[in-house]
């Protein structure tokens, strides 16, 4: 079995291949990228409910993750998390030009990872331990849950939020 | 190639295997029913934000979907959605007996699925067109963003949501 077979070759085979879950998680960032273009300034950094983190810092949260794990997801080599390469943003302009960026990072990185690489243990961060597929899925899932969180954030200020189901391609 | 490699033989081949991807799902189904069972009574049927639906609702519409998907998913042979088997659950504890049953259903269903299914274009329910892998993670992710929705509420009730990355299997 050669590790080069062609998707054709392999379909019966696989249950999502590599360009599949890049393309559903960058299909989630778009949605997210939709959900912050339509928050209202005036609250991005600052309405909470319930004690909880304000809708900038849950998608800050999310923009450092996939940022600070490209590389260790490719490589294994992992930095310590939180040492953020970038000023915090204080606009929304300068959320979405992070999340652009990040989404080139992603795409620039993704196409790196050997095939083999998903089914590795490795430890991301130096902190959570698994296989690498179970990590990414672990990003994406949590962008979902933020997300969802913010949805109840902007329907309390009266702000229709983008559909679940429309995950633009970036 | 034959499709009864094993798993070790294959594991350079695939990113994620049926297996792993039910475990995934599993420990997910396993923090909601989580959630549930800290949800206090009085609220679950009830209380809402920014209009809208209670948690015994988007629950329901999670569970539904889980069950009334499995049929399909292992055999191209869809159901009208919303013609649910049993009445709508009136008390947390029905709802954790339909969650317990619908848990046991995936685990049957599943083991069923060939393995060629996952890349299979269908048309769940008649209405959602995609590979039945992208109809899976619908579900996955769909259930991911309301239970969010749900720790928010849960977060102004004061209440101490399970922690996101426990994922107990059932």
């Amino acid at each position: 079995m050669e590790t080069t077979a062609p998707f054709s070759q392999m379909k019966d085979q696989i249950l999502i291949s590599p360009q599949q879950l890049l393309a559903h998680w960058q299909g989630h960032r778009g949605l997210t990228r939709g959900l912050i273009e339509v928050y209202p300034d005036e609250h991005f950094f600052s309405y909470t409910l319930g004690g909880m983190r304000p809708c900038s810092a849950l998608i800050d949260e999310v923009l450092q993750m996939a940022d600070q794990s490209m590389q260790g997801v490719v490589s294994g080599d992992w930095p310590s998390f939180s040492e953020g390469e970038e000023p915090q943003a204080t606009t929304k302009e300068q959320v979405l030009a992070q999340w652009d960026r990040v989404t080139e990072k992603i795409n620039a990185y993704w196409s790196q990872i050997p095939h083999s690489r998903f089914q590795e243990v490795d430890k991301a961060f130096g902190l959570y331990e698994g296989p690498i597929y179970w990590f990414l899925l672990y990003l994406i899932d949590n962008e979902i849950h933020h997300r969802g969180q913010a949805y109840v954030y902007l329907r309390t200020l009266g702000v229709e939020p983008p559909a679940f189901w429309d995950r633009p391609q970036l």
